[in-house]
């Protein structure tokens, strides 16, 4: 049985803080091993990653870590015209969002003759990590190669693990439909590790993003600092907001398709109306059990399944800043409205005609989101991510005369005699007119 | 003696390579100690602060762990009115340039009849470190603070630790100068650990940033998915790429002012002109002894100083490139033609007029930027840090019917059947002209 909460009851606050902080993962610490692993690709390069491949994933690379381009062709000539179709459309759809969110470049001069400004440059290369096996999804391929595409990235290289060789051939059409260069068949830290420091058949990338096991997860966090990292990703959560007339249906599929995704997943339905709650919640019951995934979605709902009944909408615009969701749905008679009442969230769904699992596949905005409540402070991932600003500044000596001495005078109480210096060695040719 | 180096040395690339992954920090393994402090904090809130306190700074702070008006107010008096308008021109000129990089929202409904778009929020709360003693630098307190005002963070708290009760009125001052809330004189893990978690006096922020040493960098690691967090700053370095008729004292001492920071740090200067690079390193050895800082100074150029001639600016630039340097000086004929030839730098100041010391403190840009190369795929601090992007989407029932069918189709093909149903049973409705 999910939580069920109202508001109106005296120790809700309590309740509801001690949904908030749940515990859903239980991360094994896998540190140890994966510091050697990292370890022994950084001495022994490729040698490492054939010999951890061979032992994880029972494969023998002894032919190569890529995929050749005929082995790719091969495996994408598989995929059927109708999925070619609808990966076709999502990328398309992903590629046009991601567009409008390359930033412009800027510069002025200001009254004081200081020309400032910044620029974007894409970082030179990403490599993306595509988890193995029931979890290899095409769609993470395209939400997570497209936006560093866009933003200019030079070389983009997948690595994806093929245990005993098995290949899923849309996620090799999806790397195709996106301006993958490279491809290679390895995992785990290893696939880190090669990414990260290079080794012979792999050069080096600057930023490394996408999802993985516990494995992976910490040879981002090992790695990050040597490159670039996206977010750790913990378990997913939706938030639907229901009110007015909806199909019950509905937000039950739209909460189970939440849960379906792992055990460790949460879905959450706040209404004012619990009738409406109790209707959805009957739903819910009555579909679990057609579920292929029904043995997952169920442990997910029992577990951290929550149902509020609130007094009005405001109040679960509040609740829902407090969740600050992954995914928000607003299923509700005026959805724009209530969105403006809220500010935390991944994303926004507004309507009952916007499912989420539209927006995982083909609405075009990123389904990588900040996760267990971190949608307080980080975004989900977009062009930005494969981008970085570098500031501009450029003084006539007529700027440095007008603000240098208070360079000078700020450095002089830091302590910091040559920052002073620098600046009063220039003030000092201008005043003596020399230079 | 600093590094010499020449592009057409024949071992010069292995020579380049030993300089760009020189060990500049010895990090000393803090974690047991810090994690030990931040269990404490979560377990005794302000007893466990104030007992810290005691321990490390000497400090009694039974009376309270923030600072009061009257004491805000009496510190600040202290400030001579030179300083106070040098610190009040740099926070004007930093807000001025930072109010610039507020991003737009976005909305529009393409062809197929979505809706999309996003939205930016500030975080709610943002806590500023500032280091205590030698290193409680003003200018720091504005390069961090004022961003996160900028931005719309309703509340900005301080921590900066005072050993035994020294105050440095200045940070103070530029604390009221960039609208601080809050100010605790609490440092070290135990005020990130109440930042992070909060206390009976603290309440909890959603974003940490500021510098600070081994200990603030282990807990800022370890509160890192509670919290958000900026960069962990390394070791700090400027590339001066000079060529031309340029003052080669200025060079020096632009150089010394990067090596006087810390022992760490370390200053580069590259230039196809062999008499120009030695007359500037014979500035540099002249002007070194006079330093108040010369023991710092001398040290970091003798470890980490490094002088590279080159063919040509364009091998210069390429090298660059290379390094990716936090801080990157052309003080070249037409540094805007150089400046377009280099990717990766945390800032650029173009021209012999433009000191890296004046952009320290009153150009207007961030002074905190990626070190240790990792301007390769990160920026500097700006309002960025203090927002988040909430992606929008709200479709018609024509634009699911448009692109509703494609996701049913992918969700069939990662083996997602309610992500599936939650669209089709939509789609159903529609075509059965029902709903």
């Amino acid at each position: 049985m999910p939580i069920f909460l109202n508001t109106a009851q005296p120790d809700f606050d309590q309740r509801f803080d001690d949904m908030l902080h749940m515990k859903r993962e239980d991360a094994a610490d896998v540190n140890d091993a994966v510091a050697t692993i990292i370890a022994d690709v950084r001495a022994r390069g490729d040698a490492a990653v054939r010999d951890l491949t061979k032992r994880f994933d029972r494969l023998d690379l002894s032919g190569g870590l890529a995929f050749s381009a005929d082995e790719i062709a091969a495996e994408t000539a598989k995929v059927s015209a109708e999925d070619r179709a609808a990966l076709a459309q999502a990328a398309n759809r992903i590629r046009a969002y991601h567009a409008r969110q390359m930033p412009e470049d800027m510069r002025w001069t200001d009254p004081e003759g200081a020309t400032l400004g910044w620029r974007w440059t894409p970082v030179s290369a990403a490599g993306l990590y595509v988890p193995g096996g029931q979890a290899s999804y095409p769609s993470s391929v395209l939400m997570n190669a497209i936006p560093a595409r866009v933003a200019g990235v030079e070389r983009l290289v997948i690595c994806v693990p093929t245990p005993d060789g098995v290949v899923n051939p849309l996620v090799l059409l999806a790397a195709e439909l996106a301006g993958v260069d490279e491809i290679y068949r390895i995992g785990g830290a290893q696939a880190i590790a090669a990414m990260a420091y290079g080794t012979g058949t792999i050069r080096p990338v600057d930023k490394i993003t996408g999802p993985g096991n516990a494995y992976v997860a910490a040879a981002k966090r090992h790695v990050f600092g040597r490159v670039g990292i996206d977010m750790i990703a913990g378990p997913s959560e939706v938030l639907v907001i229901a009110q007015g007339v909806q199909n019950p249906e509905w937000l039950a599929l739209d909460l189970l398709a939440q849960a379906e995704h792992d055990a460790d997943a949460q879905s959450i339905l706040i209404s004012p109306d619990e009738a409406l709650a109790k209707a959805v919640v009957a739903e819910v019951e009555r579909l679990l059990p057609t579920l292929p995934r029904a043995a997952v979605a169920g442990a997910s709902w029992r577990d951290y399944g929550t149902v509020i009944v609130t007094r009005d909408l405001d109040e679960a615009a509040a609740l829902s800043d407090r969740i600050a969701p992954e995914h928000l749905e607003l299923c509700v008679d005026d959805p724009d409205a209530l969105a403006q009442k809220t500010r935390h969230a991944g994303a926004i769904f507004l309507g009952g005609w916007t499912p989420e699992a539209a927006g995982d596949y083909v609405s075009g905005p990123n389904h990588v989101l900040p996760t267990a409540r971190s949608a307080r402070f980080s975004s989900g991932l977009s062009v930005m991510d494969f981008l970085k600003r570098t500031t501009i500044s450029k003084l006539s000596p007529q700027a440095l005369a007008a603000i240098g001495p208070a360079a000078v005078r700020l450095a002089a109480s830091e302590g910091l005699s040559a920052h002073g210096l620098s600046v009063s060695a220039r003030l000092e040719t201008l005043n003596g007119g020399a230079g």
